[in-house]
């Protein structure tokens, strides 16, 4: 399989550093082709910006999203977001690798959703019609390609338990999963959490890594989160709300799962 | 009052660069003292990184949290943060506005509070103790301020609805309000958000102002968001669960309201 891993860590010498340099030798080692976009490393370019697109409009202000669709269309993108799309192209599984800062992502790895998501790649794309409002949740670019959340927090796993003060992990995760990955495509594997990473001594690292390989000799196999699919028929179009007759009264993040 | 408004948006003629402007007049008309922290403007650092301690350990590899104490405590943050820190002090009420970018805030307002949020000032303070875990959760730093939300997005309302397929959007938004602002103490209003904002007509844009204006002219009388505090003997400690007689059986974010 070909795995990029999109990883961001300020430190090489962390525990996410060397969780992720064990993770792309027990892929090689497995014969999985492996790239790796370590934003800290690449320097990337956090904010979405008037530069990201090398041609410009100089009469009209920038705009998010109809600069980006331009951009996209006419071939003038920065290099940068144009190598990350042509990564997930390639990969057959993306693993995203980070620490929970703020019950989310470093902003540099935010950034980069931000940026490589582009109106035409990532969102923007499909008929809309009366059955069908664009290929997002379930279709899009990255329909067929797997992906994983593998996720550090200082935390401890009761505080991020169903009546956790944190939230349940799940719907402190469901942006992320639903949003960002089900979003475009991807079929979502579920996390590899790993809690009270303040404390990590040899034992448990070696019991991480443990943990850590059994999720990658697995992931082709295991068990994807049954995210519901916008156009399958279960929501309503154009409201894209639960039709009423599927998960009847229910609210809340895990009515989108089957 | 003293009011900070947080704001990210790379384009001053947008509709939330409009709607920034609106507010700063508005808000000095009624004679509040007015700081603006507009990002972009700014070019504020996104990346959370060795540089954010002017005087880094050389002999020990970085560490986020543990680098974060150590240069708040020995006032060797660099100048950005503490210049951010200081308003925040400064303040009584703080607006955060941004678009709503992959359900999420835009890359460089998290590295605002990835940066800005040092262990010492926003987390990692107060006693730990049977009945005490830290100042969090409706204690803290920013204790007696008051925070809200100005959120765009292009999405319709109904899909951020309680059945909607983005997700009920005080869900979507939970990970913000009670991660980021509740955590440090901030009282938190309901937000202001705005959708289908990619069509924004003349009628429509002072019809937002109208409501906008209604929002800053009750920051001080609107009744917050009634978010469980972590030390008033709600939940078990140091587990941080409900305690079984709260809110029995529920789960989801919901159930941290009173």
């Amino acid at each position: 399989m070909n795995i990029l891993i999109v990883y961001a860590h300020p430190e090489p010498q962390s525990l996410n550093g060397s969780l992720k340099d064990f993770a792309i030798t027990h892929l090689r080692t497995a014969g999985h082709n492996v790239q790796v976009s370590d934003l800290y490393a690449m320097q990337w370019k956090a904010q979405l910006d008037a530069r990201d697109n090398i041609a410009p409009s100089a009469d009209i202000p920038f705009h998010p999203s109809l600069d980006s669709q331009r951009a996209f269309k006419n071939g003038t993108q920065s290099a940068d977001i144009v190598a990350e799309q042509e990564k997930l192209r390639w990969a057959d599984t993306v693993i995203f690798q980070f620490p929970l800062w703020w019950f989310s992502m470093p902003a540099i790895m935010k950034g980069w959703v931000d940026r490589v998501y582009a109106y035409g790649f990532a969102y923007g794309v499909g008929e809309h019609s009366d059955t069908h409002w664009g290929d997002r949740y379930g279709e899009g670019a990255m329909k067929g390609k797997r992906a994983m959340l593998m996720v550090s927090t200082g935390g401890w796993e009761s505080h991020y338990s169903p009546r956790g003060i944190n939230g349940a992990i799940d719907d402190v995760l469901f942006p992320i999963q639903h949003g960002v990955l089900h979003y475009p495509g991807f079929t979502v594997l579920p996390p590899l959490v790993l809690y009270r990473t303040g404390r990590t001594d040899a034992a448990r690292f070696n019991q991480i890594c443990d943990e850590l390989a059994t999720r990658l000799d697995t992931l082709e196999s295991t068990t994807p989160i049954a995210f519901r699919h916008q156009n399958s028929g279960e929501y309503e179009i154009p409201s894209l709300t639960l039709k009423p007759e599927i998960a009847p009264g229910k609210t809340g993040f895990a009515a989108h799962l089957k």
